[in-house]
C-alpha cells in the first residue's frame, strides 16, 4: 500500500467541497495507520491522522484486500454507527442530547467525507464501497458492520489466518476467534481496535465488525502511537 | 391560597435579574395550577403558566403546609432532578449530548428562577426552603425529593388522608400508598403528578416523591389543562 | 404474495431449533401484516402476529420486490438495529443495564429466527439476503438500513412512486421524500413504519432506512391493527 | 474517630437482617477509609472495604462534624444518587436496561443498610441522619448532595478552609472552590472523592455535593489504596 497522496486537483474537493489549503504539503505527509504505514511514519516529519470512521473501516477490510481474497465486483457495505463526540464538540440541534437520546439515525448516506478517504487508502473505486454512517446515543466508540463476498469459498481459519499474519506485530490490533464479535464496550478507553467475523456457510458471504474508541485508536491515542514511532519510542508507550 | 400575585417591585427581579415587562399585567393572571385554582382560572382571562419544578414540588407540599402538618422552623428541602428538556431546545455545551450522558449534576443552587415561585405559592420565607435542581442524563421527566419535619407524630395513614383529600376532585394527581413510591417512568408521555411518600418511625421526619412529566403536567399538558377550565370543557379533554 | 404457510417439516425446525408445537394449525394463520394481506385478515380466525425486525425488513423491501425492481443476484443486506424491550423482559446479563448502555453489539449474525420468517415472506433464498440485527442502548424502536442493488438504473422518482403507490391506502406506512430519512425517534410511540432511501449516482445502489417502534407497529400495535380489521372497524382505531 | 467497631448484638442485625456469620472477627478489622484511619490500616491485619455510598457521604459529612461545626439537632440529609453498577452484576427486573432507562427511582428510604455504616463512622445517632438512595440510568458514578445546618453563621472561606486542612496529606480527595461543584464525569474512572459547597447567605445552610466513581473510590480503587498502605508502598501505586 502507497503512502498517503491524495490527487490535489480531484478528490479533496470532490468530499471537502472546498479548495485544499496547502496543497504543496499533500505529498509529504505520510497516513498516519501505524499497522500499514510503520516504516513510512519513523521517516516522515508530517503524519497525518487518520479520521475514526476510515481506521475502523481500513483496519477490517485491508487484510482481506491485499490478500485478494475479496470480489470487489459484488460491493463492499460498510454500515457503520458511531457515538456522539464523533461529531465534535460545537453544540448544535443535532447534538443536544434530546436529539441523541433514545435516537439512531443514519447520516450522509454517499456522501460523508471520510468515504474518499477509506476509497483511497483501500484502491477501492467509488463504485465497490457504500460507506453509511450512523449517530449513536452514546458519548464515544465506534462500531462498523462490513459485508463482503469473498472471491472463493474460503473456511473460517484460513480468513482468521489471513488477520492474525497481517497483524501479527501489531500491538493495538486484537482478532476475535470467529464467531466471537467485539463490542464497543471491549475496546473503550483502550487504543485497540478489535476486529471479529462470521462466514455464511457457503463460505464467501463474510460479515466483518470493527470496534475502536473514536477518542483514542480514532484519534488521539492513534496520534501518540505515530509520535512513538516518529520519536523512535515503543509503540506502547503512553498507551496502556 | 390567594391568586398569583408576584410583587412588582421586588420579587421578580430578584429571581429574573431584570425588570419585568409587563408589570402592569402581573394583577391579572391565575397561576394555572388547577388543583388549586380552578376557580380563579374557570374565570381567568390570562392565565400563567407554572415552571415545571415547581409544580412537582407545590402539588407535593401544599397539602401538607395548608393542613398545617409541617413544622416550618426545621426547613424544608427539595431535591429536585430534571431531564433536559427542561433546559430548553437551544444547543449549548451544557446540553451537548457528551456533558449529559453518564453524568449527574447539581446546579443554580440557592439561585435558581423558579425558587421564588415554590415559595410564593406555598407562602414561605426564603430561609424555610432549599431548592436544588440537578440534570440527570435523560430526555424528560422531574423527580422531586422532598424532606419535611411534621410538626406532631403522625401516622402514615394521616398523611395519606391529607393528601387523598386534597386532590379528591383532582383528575391529574395520583397519590401512592406508602411505603410504595412513583418513578419517573410512570408519568412519562401523562398528564399526573405521582406523589407518595415515606415516614420514619418517629411519625415526624417525612420524605415525599413527586414526579411529573416535564413537557406534560410540566408545560404543555398542564396549559391544556388550563385551557379545558376556561373554555368550560372537561378537564380531560385531549390529555388521554 | 401468498398467504403465509410455513413449511411444517423444514423452514420451522431449520430457525427455531425445535418442532413446531401445532403443525396442524400451520395452514390456518393469515400472517398479520396488514400492508399485504389486508383480504386474509378481514376473514382469518387465527392472524400470526409478524416478528417486529421482519415488519422493518419486509415494509421496506416488498414494494421494489414485487415490481422486480431489485437485482437478487446481487444479494441483499439489512443491517437492522433494536432497542432493548426486544429481547423481551427476562432479566439477563444481556440486557442488564450495564452490558447495554454505552454499547453496540450484533448477535446471531446468519443465525437469527427472523431470517426465515423474511426469507418466507419476501420469497428469497437463504443466499440472497444477509440479516444482521444490533442490540441499541435504548429501550425502544427499530431502524434497519437496508443495501440492493437496483435491476435497472433509476430516478430517485420512481424509486418513490413505487413506494407511494404500494402504500397508497395504507394509513400506517409513511414514505418519506428523498433525501430524507426516517430516525427512530419519528416513529416512537406510534403505529407508524417510516421509510426513507438514498439513491447513489449510477441509479442503481439503494440504500433504504425503515423505522418502527417495536413495541407498536413491532407488536401490539400491529396486533390491534389486524383486530380493527377481523373485526370490520377503522384501522386507526385505538392506534391515533 | 474510632477504629470501626460494629456492635455485635444489635447494629448488624438490624441493618442487614442476619446475624453475623464472624462476630468473633469483627473487633479485628480497621475501617478501610484511608482518609480516616491511615495509621489504623498500615497496622491491620483486616481491613473492612466501606460502602460506595458511605465513602461519598463520610468523606463529605466527616471534616465538619469533626469541627463541631454542624447543628445536629436540625437534622441531616443525604439524597444520594447511584450508577446501575452499585446494586451488582446479578440480573433482575430491577437492573434490566428497560427499568433504568430513561428513568430515577428513589428506594430503600429509612431502610438503606449503607446507613448504618454511615451513622457508626459518623458517630450519629439514627434520628440525626435521613439517607436516601436513588437509581440512576448511568452504568456507574455516585453523586450525593447533603444537606446541613451550620451551628454558627459562617463564611464559604472558613467551610473551605476545614475541608483544605483535614484533606492536606490526602492524595484522593479533591476539594472544589465554591460555588463550583464537582459533577460524576470528573472523577469516573479515578479514585478521586471529589467534594464541593454552596453556602447560603445566612452562612448556615449548606449544601455539600461529593461524588465518586462507586467502582474506584467506592469499591476496587480503594481497595488498592488500603492494600497500598497496607503493604508500606504509595498511596497512588497503581491508580493513576
Amino acid at each position: 500500500m502507497d503512502m498517503f497522496e491524495i490527487s490535489v486537483t480531484g478528490e479533496f474537493e470532490r468530499w471537502y467541497g472546498e479548495a485544499h489549503a496547502r496543497p504543496d504539503l499533500l505529498g509529504k505527509f505520510a497516513y498516519g495507520l501505524p499497522e500499514f504505514f510503520r516504516d513510512e511514519i519513523k521517516s516522515a516529519k508530517l503524519v497525518a491522522a487518520p479520521g475514526c470512521y476510515p481506521t475502523s473501516v481500513i483496519l477490517a477490510l485491508a487484510p482481506l484486500l491485499r490478500a485478494d481474497m475479496i470480489d470487489r465486483s459484488r460491493g463492499i457495505v460498510s454500515d457503520s454507527k458511531s457515538g456522539v463526540s464523533g461529531a465534535g464538540k460545537e453544540p448544535s440541534s443535532r447534538t443536544h442530547f434530546v436529539s441523541v437520546a433514545d435516537n439512531l439515525s443514519a447520516y450522509s448516506v454517499f456522501g460523508h467525507r471520510h468515504t474518499g478517504e477509506i476509497l483511497e487508502q483501500l484502491h477501492l473505486a467509488a463504485s465497490e464501497l457504500i460507506f453509511t454512517p450512523h449517530l449513536l446515543p452514546i458519548p464515544r466508540g465506534i462500531l462498523s458492520t462490513i459485508y463482503v463476498h469473498l472471491a472463493q469459498p474460503t473456511c473460517p481459519s484460513d480468513v482468521q489466518s489471513c488477520f492474525r499474519e497481517f497483524y501479527a506485530g501489531s500491538r493495538w490490533v486484537r482478532i476475535f476467534p470467529s464467531p466471537q464479535l467485539p463490542q464497543i464496550q471491549f475496546s473503550l478507553n483502550t487504543n485497540y481496535c478489535d476486529i471479529g467475523f462470521c462466514l455464511a456457510d457457503d463460505g464467501q458471504r463474510l460479515v466483518l465488525v470493527s470496534c475502536i474508541d473514536n477518542l483514542l485508536k480514532g484519534a488521539a491515542g492513534q496520534a501518540v502511537q505515530n509520535m512513538n514511532l516518529m520519536y523512535g519510542w515503543s509503540e506502547e508507550a503512553g498507551l496502556n
